[in-house]
C-alpha cells in the first residue's frame, strides 16, 4: 500500500475502489463534514491523512486500549505533495488518538474531537457491521437536553445533558423513572452521546419495547468546592454531594419524574463506575438500582467496602433492586472486578454480572448499557 | 513581557498578579477543563502558553478579523522547559485560531474546539467588561435540545438545535413562536449556542421580558441532495427545500408552535444570512420576519433581487412585519449592506437598519441577535 501511497496513486485508488464497492469503502463517521479522511477500507483497516508539507515525521498515536491500532504510534509515508498517509488494522467501536507531527501531540485537523483525556481529542468511530444496537434507525428519537442549573455545592453554573425518551412532551401527565449515567476520567457530560450513543441505545431499545422509556441524565463527574476551579481530579465526596444537593433536586423539579428510589438508578463506567457505586450506596434512599461499567475499585471488601452495605446480604438484597457489574475480558480491571463478582456471590448478595470480551473501551461500555438499561425499572436481581 | 517568559518567570508572575487582583486574571472561558491558559490579564492582554519541546517555531495564528490580535501569525517565545508563551492585545468577543507548530496548523490542546472554518477548531472567548446581555445569570434557563430528524430532501438523518424557552414545559397548553437561526460558512448547527451564546442571550431578553418566549430552531445550512456527501460547499436551494419541507414540518409537528407566518421568523449571519433572505423571500407564506447579520449579498437589485420581492414596496410593506439588516462598520460586506439599506430606503421599504462598530465576527452577530430578537413577534417595522 504504500508503494502507491508515495508514487502519488492515492487519489486514484480510492475513486477505482469505490466505483467497485460502492459502500465498502468510507469516510468514518466521526470524521468531519467534507473529509474523506479517516477513511474506513473494506478488509476491515483505516487509512489516515494527513496534509504537513513540511513537517519531518507524522504519527498516528491511538490512545487507550482495544483499538485494533496497538500502542505504539503509527508512521505516515509521505508523498511528492507533502501528504501524509498509512493505513493499519483497526476494530470496529470508539478510539481516541492524536497526532505527532515531529513529536508534537495535536488533533487530527479531519476528525470530530471529542471531550477525553482532559481534552478535545480526536476520535475514530468504526462501525461494527455485526452490531445494530447503537445504530440511528428509523424508530422515534428522544432528545439529548442541554440543561443549566445552579449548584450550591460549587457555588456555580453546571450543564447536565437529560435525555428524554420518544413521546415525553406528548403524555404531558406521564411521569418517567430516570437514570444518571456517568462518563469516565478525563471526559465529560458529553461523553455518553457523543462517545456512546446513549440516546440511540435507548431510542432502539424503547421502540422494541425491551426498556421502559426512561429519562437518563448525564452530568460532569468533575465537581469542586466553592472557590476552588474544577480540574481534572476527582473529588468524589463533591461529586456525591452535587448529586444529593443539587442534581437530583433540580432533575425531579424541572422533569416530570418519578421521584423516588424504586424509579432512580445511578450508573457509570470506569471512574463513573466508581461514583456510582459510592454514590448509590450511600444514598440508598435514593437510589435502587446500581450498575457499574469496568469500574474502578480498590481492594474491596465485602465488611468494609462502601460503608458496609453488603455487610448484611439480606438488607443489601432488600434494598436493592438491581446491582450491576461488568467488566471487558482484556480490561486490567478485570481481576478486581472479578474479586467483588465472587466476593458477592459467596456472600449471597444478588447481583448480576456481565463478562465479555473487549477492553478498557467504549464498545464494552454501549454493550454494558445496552445490557444494563433494559433490566431497570421492570426486571431487577432482588424482587421489590 | 518577553523578556520575563523567556528566563523563566512565567509560573510565578500570574500567581503574584492573582494575589493582588482576585479575579483580573483568569483562564479565558474557551479554555478547556483544568487549563489555566489561554489566560486573560487584566490589561486586555491575552497570554497563550504550548508545550512544544521539540518544536523549532510555535505560533497563534488568529482566523478572521476584528479580534484585535491581527492577522499575522503571533511569534510565542520558548523558555529553558519547552513552553512557548506569547502575550497579546486582545478585542473582547470570540475569535477562532490555531497553532502553527513549525508550520503544521493545529489545535490549541488548552482549547474548547468549536465547529468553524470547516473544522473543529480552537477559540478564544474574551468577556466584555461594559456588557452583560450574554452572561450567565440568576435568571431561569431554557433548554437546548439536540433533536434528530429524518429530511426528504437530503434523504438523510439530520440534526437541529432546539432552543426551548423557560417555562416550555410548565405550560403544556401553551404555543410558542419560532425564530429559525442560522449560522456562517464552515459552521454547524452548534454555533449559535457554543459561539454565539444565543441561549443565554433568550434568557437574559426573556427575563427581562423584553423579548416575547420563543423557540430558536438552530439547523446546519449545508444541505445536500440524496446521493451526494454532504461538503463545506453551500447548497442554497437544497437548504431551502429542506427547511420548506423538513425542518418546518417537523419543529411544527414536534413542538408547541404558533404554525403561521406571522409567528414564524428567520435569521442567519453572513452565508446564514444570505440564506435567510433567499429562503424567506421566497416562502413568504410560511415567514413574515427575517433577518440579515452581516449577510453575503451579491449585486443588490430592487427590481430583480431575491424574486423581486421589493419591487412593490406597498406589497412588501405589507408582507414582511419586520425587515432586520445589520452589518459592522469594519466589516469587508459594509458597503454591499449599506447597497441594499439605501436602495430599500430609497424604495420605500420598510427595515431596520443597524450599523455598529465591529468586523465580520460573533461579537457583532451576538449584538445584532440582541437587537433583533426583541423586535419579534411583536413590534415589526410594519404594522399587521
Amino acid at each position: 500500500m504504500s508503494a502507491y501511497l508515495s508514487c502519488g496513486l492515492v487519489l486514484v485508488l480510492p475513486l477505482v475502489l469505490a466505483a467497485a464497492e460502492p459502500n465498502s469503502i468510507q469516510p468514518a463517521p466521526s470524521a468531519v463534514r467534507g473529509s474523506q479522511y479517516p477513511r474506513l477500507n473494506a478488509d476491515g483497516t483505516v487509512t489516515f491523512r494527513v496534509t504537513a508539507k513540511e513537517a519531518r515525521q507524522v504519527q498516528v498515536a491511538p490512545r487507550g486500549t482495544g483499538n485494533g491500532l496497538g500502542d505504539q504510534p503509527i508512521e505516515l509515508s509521505k508523498d511528492a505533495m507533502g501528504i501524509w498517509t498509512a493505513t493499519a488494522p483497526v476494530r470496529p467501536g470508539f478510539h481516541y488518538y492524536q497526532l505527532l507531527v515531529d513529536g508534537f501531540a495535536c488533533n487530527d485537523p479531519a476528525s470530530k474531537t471529542f471531550f477525553g483525556w482532559g481534552q478535545e481529542s480526536s476520535g475514530l468511530d468504526v462501525p461494527d457491521s455485526t452490531l445494530d444496537f447503537y445504530t440511528l434507525k428509523n424508530v422515534p428519537h428522544g432528545e439529548v437536553r442541554i440543561c443549566t442549573y445552579h449548584s450550591r455545592t460549587t457555588a456555580g453554573a453546571r450543564r447536565a445533558y437529560v435525555y428524554t425518551p420518544p413521546g415525553y412532551d406528548d403524555q404531558p401527565q406521564r411521569r418517567f423513572p430516570v437514570l444518571y449515567l456517568q462518563h469516565g476520567a478525563g471526559e465529560s457530560e458529553r461523553a455518553w452521546t457523543e462517545q456512546g450513543k446513549a440516546n440511540l441505545i435507548l431510542d432502539n431499545l424503547i421502540a422494541a419495547k425491551v426498556a421502559v422509556p426512561m429519562l437518563v441524565v448525564m452530568e460532569n463527574g468533575y465537581a469542586s468546592p466553592p472557590g476552588q476551579a474544577t480540574t481534572n481530579r476527582t473529588q468524589p465526596d463533591s461529586f456525591s454531594d452535587l448529586v444529593k444537593n443539587d442534581l437530583v433536586p433540580f432533575v425531579d423539579a424541572k422533569f416530570r419524574t418519578l421521584a423516588d428510589r424504586e424509579h432512580r438508578a445511578i450508573a457509570g463506567l470506569s471512574m463513573g463506575g466508581g461514583q456510582a457505586m459510592r454514590t448509590g450506596l450511600a444514598q440508598l434512599d435514593h437510589f435502587a438500582w446500581i450498575g457499574s461499567f469496568s469500574g474502578a475499585v480498590r481492594e474491596f471488601d465485602i465488611e468494609t467496602s462502601y460503608g458496609g452495605a453488603f455487610r448484611d446480604a439480606a438488607t443489601a438484597n432488600r434494598q436493592l433492586r438491581l446491582l450491576w457489574i461488568g467488566c471487558g475480558t482484556e480490561d486490567r480491571l478485570i481481576q478486581g472486578a472479578r474479586q467483588i463478582h465472587d466476593s458477592l456471590t459467596k456472600h449471597n448478595v444478588n447481583h448480576v454480572w456481565l463478562e465479555i470480551p473487549g477492553s478498557h473501551e467504549w464498545q464494552v461500555w454501549r454493550k454494558h448499557l445496552h445490557d444494563f438499561a433494559p433490566r431497570l425499572f421492570q426486571n431487577g436481581t432482588s424482587p421489590k
